[in-house]
């Protein structure tokens, strides 16, 4: 039976988007125009996203700091390509209490600048290197079209900034991090990602080349889902980050800095929701199993229950027992839309027959077995096999919607009949990135590194192709 | 050997405490004034102190939810105490983009309107109560006076925000959220508190009452620490959140709120730490134990090293091996400064004789034990008692600095000797309070509940007294 809250997926993809969100309870607008509240369904897969990746930070040496939130209009204003690309986003607070303030200040849209003013006091010499800094925060940007999730004027991240004594360092920093956030996708979030270099048209106001994670949604619409930005000496100059090397020099620092956000729990959604409301690997599900009784006050059923619990909870599985007064129909269909993996119905008749009934969410298939089974071993294969069948289905997906293009007719004709990932050569013109993205706003996802050479001609112009680029409508 | 870069704490508190706070690392100034940079020394007590209380806030019920930032003028204006009461403190967002705002946004100096403006769309009868919201953020309040995590234009906190279906039930959260402010002072960072009723002029602007937890720093001074507000259903009023009851009819939910903040990271130094850095007790301290093997490239030593740090972690004590290549000396030095509990030194001299150091910090006591100790056994007792040690000496300081008082005399000579807790009766007149407040700035801390009656009079008009009040100097 089809969830009346939700509107189908394949019928009108946005509204089915916004339906889930809403009726998953995991966010709401709020009165603040852009703005949005996340609810306690949302914040629970942000708090896990936050824990898994925090854990990772730390095993590769990054420490968690909390810089100001506000940055002086001049200290933003230090390195010129950083302010140019975010100045028509940028908030400004220009009253304190009740005065006007002398110089305005940035709600931070993004804290390069902060750092950069922090790391000039605290180094002086190659044994103070690497600093390896990591936040998680609100940040604001003024956008005029906002989504849940996807755009919103303030959203949530983490952004890691660090800083090192040599190039080579710095630079494997930013391939270790894009690494980081790929494995955070493929293995957890069970969303496969294509990786490779921004054009310099898309990459990051300020950076020397930004390394990009990209997914592909159900409709075939890409979402940029983490970034990670080498910057060289750049803001170091601006900003004069200096150190005594190795050889008695002064020298800049390498910086680094990568970030992923909240727009990840819609990145989720797209890739793997359906028309019954939210579906959730079971890795990054607050809650992996319910278990719900049938009838109400029967001994059995309920020590049952409760030995499950018990026996999944001390094996690490994230469980609960649905006791409210609901209906057992009710109950179903909530721990449904709200995307719990398996659910483990345990009523009086099955029981005499020594058996349960077991709900996967992802294929919505009823699985039958005794009642008496090792539940953790049954549970924890059957999480396992969600998580894998899940990847694949979205490898899957994935593959389905991408396309090889050789010409701009190749392009318009994927574009106007369904979008997808583009394989096209380019010949490194911004012109002709340009010319593209007047096909549906068509852009470039990534440059792909070492990629395979399907052509000898650009795509767009037909000159000679110097890269093998994915291309792609975005969020 | 005293540490240099640290000002005698009895010599002048209030350098002696940016001292510690700078020498330990755990926060600096930043370029914009008044806020602060916490450094990862200070945020992983920050982070250990939201862990512990996030764990104890779920296991009450809570849910963590992301609420916006911003808070419209309009919205923020409905409920006129609360407004009247922040507004000299409101930092305003007036520019987004390019473009002057319609209406002005409040950067949140507390979230109270967001959260009413947010149950009214979400509750609709009894059966959805209560709901128990809790979320960690930043905040800012237009200090004009500032200091590290005491005062500061900016600071990190939790806000938790419940509504009930019944006023018995609003104020038992009331009660019971300010007994985990005193757990988790008593219990985790060995401060004892005393904790009460806010007299009408102290409360929370819009409550109808607010209970408050109240430390006491080594030198005497108050330090508010964490409070929980009681507001009935006044702000349901102002913001229309009203619910069916079990009786069918309308009715305006009964809310509360409560927090506590970075500051309490002030407190812990200021109650603990001396003139050799930081000390913290064993339960909040990131680091418990510094393992530092003297001599180089020992085989002998590294491996017990190991043995010790590998038995220690699976055990859960949190430790690690400074294996720089600073000298032990500057190892111990920089263990001490930091704060970390236990330091076990490691050294070939002393292993041809099965011994090895441990040195308290707290007491600064250097013991010996046999190497092949059970080390886990003897490092989980060391490490209860230094939790207790310094829990009982922090009572001892804040009897020692406790004092009664009868008359307006009495209360200027404790003031100007030493200031503490004062104990004085009161007759619930404001007029007295301001009075008092004209002795160095002197202010009711709380009314005791069921205090004793220590006198008839008002300490300071004379006339009948109704409350037993203690009061003290404030940060």
């Amino acid at each position: 039976m089809k969830n009346e809250a939700i509107t189908s997926r394949d019928e009108d993809f946005a509204k089915w988007y916004t339906d889930v969100v809403r009726a998953a309870k995991l966010c709401d607008y709020s009165s603040v125009k852009g703005c949005m509240v996340i609810e306690p369904n949302g914040y629970a897969i942000w708090e896990k996203m936050q824990e898994i990746l925090d854990k990772k930070f730390k095993e590769l040496g990054h420490v968690n700091v909390a810089m100001p939130v506000l940055i002086p209009e001049n200290l933003l204003k230090k390195e010129g390509e950083l302010v140019n690309g975010f100045a028509p986003e940028v908030a400004w607070i220009t009253q304190g209490g009740s005065k006007d303030l002398e110089e305005r200040l940035a709600f931070r849209p993004t804290s390069e600048t902060l750092f950069c003013d922090y790391y000039k006091d605290h180094i002086s010499s190659y044994r103070d290197l690497p600093k390896l800094y990591n936040q998680w925060c609100n940040v604001i940007r003024w956008e005029k079209e906002t989504r849940p999730f996807l755009r919103s004027r303030e959203f949530w991240w983490q952004e890691g900034h660090t800083i090192h004594a040599t190039e080579q360092e710095a630079k494997e920093e930013t391939d270790r991090m894009m690494e980081v956030y790929k494995w955070f996708h493929h293995e957890i979030l069970a969303i496969p990602t294509v990786t490779g270099v921004k054009t310099e048209k898309e990459k990051f106001a300020g950076a020397e080349y930004t390394l990009t994670n990209e997914a592909l949604m159900y409709n075939g619409v890409a979402l940029q889902s983490g970034t990670s930005h080498y910057f060289g000496q750049k803001f170091a100059e601006a900003y004069d980050v200096k150190f005594l090397n190795k050889d008695n020099k002064q020298e800049y620092v390498y910086q680094t800095s990568w970030g992923t956000t909240t727009r990840m729990i819609g990145g989720l959604i797209m890739v793997h929701s359906d028309d019954f409301g939210l579906v959730l690997p079971p890795r990054i599900a607050p809650k992996q199993v319910v278990i719900i009784p049938i009838g109400k006050d029967n001994e059995e059923v309920d020590s049952l229950c409760n030995k499950y619990k018990e026996q999944l909870t001390k094996a690490g599985v994230d469980c609960y027992i649905d006791n409210t007064d609901k209906s057992p129909g009710f109950k179903f269909a909530e721990a449904e839309v709200n995307g719990i993996p398996v659910r483990i119905e345990v009523g009086a008749r099955d029981l005499a027959e020594n058996k349960i009934t077991v709900a996967r969410r992802d294929t919505r298939e009823k699985l039958t077995t005794e009642a008496d089974t090792d539940i953790v071993t049954y549970v924890k294969v059957l999480l396992d096999t969600i998580q894998r069948d899940m990847y694949e289905r979205a490898v899957e997906r994935r593959d389905k919607l991408t396309f090889e293009a050789h010409n701009l007719e190749d392009m318009e004709k994927i574009l106007n009949t369904q979008p997808g990932f583009i394989h096209a050569m380019w010949c490194g013109d911004e012109a002709c990135e340009t010319r593209i993205k007047e096909i549906k706003g068509c852009k470039s996802r990534c440059i792909v590194e070492d990629g395979e050479k399907i052509d000898d001609k650009c795509v767009c112009c037909g000159k000679e192709a110097k890269h093998h680029v994915i291309w792609g409508i975005q969020y």
